[in-house]
């Protein structure tokens, strides 16, 4: 299927997005007509340039206010679209898109409508054009697609037909059940998905749609519906967002396509997946070309994170380590990379002796630079990572090695997918020299339960895509608290096992720490890490004595926590002097604790408990952690 | 009559709040629970700090979900209530605010909710508390203050009263018109301002509210309501808002004081214009101490535009100036300031002769530091300034010179009050050597139009209010439109006679031109001025052979201009041999072009010419300058 999106997409003037657009692999583009208004190219030129790039314009958008007018305007609107045929011609652009008509003088009437677009259509005929009705979701009359549809109908017209946006249905609740019954009258396809907003419809549309998986839009089922209707091509996006306007436009044009080729995939695998009797399905497989990349992997866990450091922080880090718990569990054969362990965490220092490490650190300091995740295919995991435009990561091994397949994330940090048949430690046992086990089963810390990842507001969104799309991760509900020095937004993305846990945080103001971090951190960062306790009091106890310093909470905290949940008091004491804070959710309880920051970079660690099934983050509580360590800074 | 302020208002950890509210010279506070819950800091540190900084504690909120209650629930209120009356006790305030139920457990029965209430406020005067009960705008039973009032007359006890909100009365679009008659029983009046949107109350609520004078409610009639009812203070603002929570409080500490002022002075306006027959207007006059400002002045327009400059910009902006149609019409006699003068436009450039002028060209280098503006009373308008908080500047002044009122606007620039009896030149007879007229009139630029500032996220709603409170302009409509990378949002603010007008521009985006600028400028600067002619087409013509580049217009943009507006095609081929945009409102039309950018700084200079009652600013159009300087710098 030709993949397409609209130019007003992106941000820059129109060469650059042309030239970002290519750089992305589209075939083609929507021309969003004031980018053409504004630009100092004339439509030779610009045709001229498309060519050289390998792009189509397969749109001309939006031709507004036409249908169901009064004859004078209806008049001057004719006279109006012969210019705009002049100049699709020009473009070659073979086809036009009308949206509803949201002016005053539109009269409820849609045969006169269909008689119009009819008598449009007519003149398109002419010169080979053809004409795409849509209806806006706050259009005067037609602000459904059945209206849209019922108007195409009666028109009748071999050069009209109709197109469909999954903004335009999705914003008003509006289904998409029946567009696989349009058939070969589905002139054109949008795609766009949203984050639910309780905004009027013409705001949200025009400042916060994003590319399908970013947002809460059933986008599978509406595209479902169009592949059902025998729809070939293109597959277009038409995305009016502020932040990618305002965010360097080859970044967004990779998310844009990663987008397409993650939806194409999640349909191919719906219509696989309809029963034997669904005739429709099989037909729609057998005469599209959906994209089909290798199905997203189970992942067990994260084997391991690795941190870039030099030799001072390898000293320094290593000895927090310890204190936390950590044992000291080898040294790498070949370079200067020690593994700490506890439980089933492994925690490597890389001091800078692979080209990532010693790029982050040089860039950021001290800070994560990889990840392991587990899995029990890992070149599955890399080739669905690469066909969903990832960038393979190649590390330099040494001979006798282990070589992990592995990609970069958005943002730079790599991440390496680890056999599960290696067990906990296996991955280490070839490259490291191991020292024998622990016996005091250090500080009680078991697991990772998350990773909190710091972002500045231009990688959110890429960020979310990322997860579901490679990781296949689901989004939870955003959640908003507040720093002292501005709102932060919190989305937990997490397996459906609940075996793999990222925070994505971002901050909405610039002064806060976590937006300082994820600045200083190129825009993307992990700002702390999460190890699970099967006891937290008990860890906490052992940790304080082994002189950790945790985030000191307010008493005012323990004083007004009996108030918002039924406690036992000696328990809210002793969560008190622990300074452990305390969150409730229907499904069960969770107590957590926060490190302070290690010196000389944003990052820190948490501790966590969950009781029953409790399958949030503690965002409640997140501004107590926060306003105390911005009360730490001013003494 | 106090004034007070929610501690949510203002960002930083509580200690910072309390020193900026105090620096701002407000009575007391509205602590908001959640910012004491989260501070290392007893209620008794709390109460002493207080009272070392002149504040009292006027109000504890929210108490949430509270009345209307099933009986275990409500006895669990009763139970976290005393918890709360405690700590009131200990930081000595006086009244809490209990907000209407939220919860899905309330009951409909506002019986029920009287006598609940009536429980509570009990057991308050035990400790003799009051209680405040406030409907918020999105309470399930009870959202309207009609409805809170209702209960608190039914619950008929003296420590239980009425909280108003004019932001829960205003986004409900409910009429304040009644609040008058609720008499000694209005307990607390909140006041916030916010912009018109089409977001759900909730969002609108904690996201978007502003101070009076900001936004776009009625807000000096909701409080004259207050002051009928005899309500005697405190005034307070709770202003939820993303922005101000990111930025520094100081500032913004500043505003909240200023908006409060404005609203006393306006309200005492009305008073003080009600008909002799209205005897409450009369009597609530006599009774509360309202601020009494000086009355806005009446401005005849701006009297000259200073820039800061070197030597070299001196020599090269003055070509410039020159290339313009401007003449040189003098020298200061005592110091590095020469005069350029065209029609009625005066503009000084000041090689940092004074000490304004020499922070603002070693911060930012070239670029507009000060604007004179004629008054009939320079010293009223210093004075109503100086009243609502604007700090004074003192010009060093030469024997013998003019001396200005004058005052520092917010960010720095200065602005000078000019007596309009001294006419055009009048001002500068005194200190300058004037040369003779120049004959030739120029390039037929006559008059400033506009001075357009830009400005960064956090400068806006601060510009906002200085305009309307200190000057006494207007705000028209705010809109928005797209730089390649990124929006501008744009608000005109004006006087009545349409003799002053200041275009306020941000970039939402941080990667616009224009936000560049205004950053450099240290969040605000003149990002452009605006020149009027009577006849543009000959004045372009004039300086286009004089040599001025303009920003060049696509073709493109002319080959659409006849589909959008009924022209005469000559007159189209006219406005693109001269490069020159256009716009059409129903009140007229607006010719306008701009001047490539003055090298080494942002700005640049606008050509215009308004046609009949023509209002705006030709914002329409921005895209496609902001297109032009974007492919400009490409090549």
């Amino acid at each position: 299927m030709r993949r397409s999106i609209a130019t007003v997409s992106l941000s820059g003037t129109l060469r650059d997005k042309l030239q970002a657009i290519a750089a992305a692999r589209f075939d083609g583009i929507e021309l969003f007509e004031p980018d053409f208004t504004t630009a100092r190219m004339s439509a030779a030129e610009m045709r001229q340039r498309c060519d050289d790039l390998g792009l189509k314009v397969e749109l001309f958008q939006p031709f507004r206010d036409f249908e169901g007018m009064p004859q004078a305007a209806f008049e001057r609107s004719l006279a109006r679209a012969e210019v705009k045929f002049d100049l699709m011609e020009a473009l070659g652009c073979p086809m036009v898109l009308v949206c509803s008509n949201t002016s005053p003088l539109a009269l409820p009437d849609a045969q006169l409508a269909a008689e119009q677009l009819h008598q449009l259509a007519e003149r398109a005929a002419r010169r080979n054009l053809r004409i795409g009705f849509e209806a806006l979701a706050w259009g005067r009359h037609v602000n459904k697609w059945r209206q849209a549809w019922d108007i195409v109908q009666r028109a009748d017209h071999p050069h009209l037909g109709l197109i469909v946006d999954s903004f335009h249905t999705a914003s008003l609740k509006d289904s998409p059940q029946g567009i696989a019954d349009v058939g070969e009258k589905l002139f054109f396809v949008q795609m766009a998905d949203a984050p639910l907003m309780g905004l009027d419809v013409i705001d949200w549309a025009r400042h916060h749609r994003n590319f399908p998986g970013q947002g809460q839009f059933d986008v599978v089922g509406f595209f479902e519906q169009c592949v059902r209707a025998g729809y070939s091509g293109p597959l277009s996006l038409e995305i009016f967002n502020d932040v990618f306007r305002a965010t360097p436009n080859r970044r967004i044009a990779v998310d844009a396509m990663r987008s397409l080729l993650w939806l194409e995939g999640e349909v191919r695998h719906r219509l696989e997946q309809a029963p034997a009797e669904d005739a429709a399905a099989a037909r729609a497989l057998q005469s599209q070309v959906l994209f089909d990349p290798p199905p997203v992997p189970a992942f067990q866990g994260i084997s391991f994170i690795e941190f870039a450091v030099d030799g001072t922080h390898a000293e320094n880090l290593g000895q927090l380590l310890r204190t936390l718990g950590f044992s000291f569990a080898g040294r790498h054969r070949s370079k200067a990379v020690t593994l700490f362990r506890q439980g089933g965490v492994n925690l490597v220092l890389n001091q800078q002796a692979t080209p990532a490490a010693r790029e982050r650190f040089s860039l950021q300091g001290p800070s994560v630079c990889a990840l392991g995740l587990r899995t029990d295919d890992p070149a599955g995991a890399l080739n669905r990572a690469t066909a969903l435009q990832s960038a393979r990561y190649d590390a330099p091994t040494g001979t006798g090695e282990q070589r992990l397949p592995s990609i970069v994330a958005p943002g730079g940090m790599v991440i390496h997918f680890v056999d599960d048949a290696l067990g906990e430690s296996g991955l280490f046992e070839k490259d490291f020299i191991l020292e024998a086990e622990a016996a005091d089963g250090g500080a009680g810390l078991q697991s990772l339960d998350h990773l909190a990842v710091g972002l500045t507001p231009d990688r959110l969104d890429t960020w979310v895509l990322f997860c579901r799309a490679v990781l296949g991760l689901d989004a939870g509900d955003a959640v908003k608290f507040a720093d002292p020095f501005g709102l932060i937004r919190s989305t937990g993305m997490a397996d459906a096992a609940r075996r793999l846990r990222l925070v994505l945080n971002m901050s909405m103001s610039e002064r806060t720490r976590m937006a300082q971090a994820a600045q200083a951190s190129g825009g993307v960062g992990v700002q702390h890490i999460a190890f699970a306790s099967a006891d937290l009091l008990a860890s906490v106890a052992r940790l304080k004595a082994a002189g950790v310093r945790l985030v000191p909470i307010s008493d005012n905290y323990y004083d007004d926590l009996p108030t918002r949940f039924e406690l036992d008091a000696a328990f809210v004491e002793r969560l008190r002097a622990a300074g452990v804070l305390f969150d409730r959710s229907p499904q069960g309880d969770y107590l957590h604790a926060y490190t302070e920051g290690y010196a000389g970079s944003g990052f820190f660690f948490e501790l966590v408990q969950r009781l029953g099934a409790y399958d949030g983050y503690g965002a409640v509580n997140a501004p107590a952690r926060m306003a105390s360590q911005a009360q730490e800074e001013q003494q």
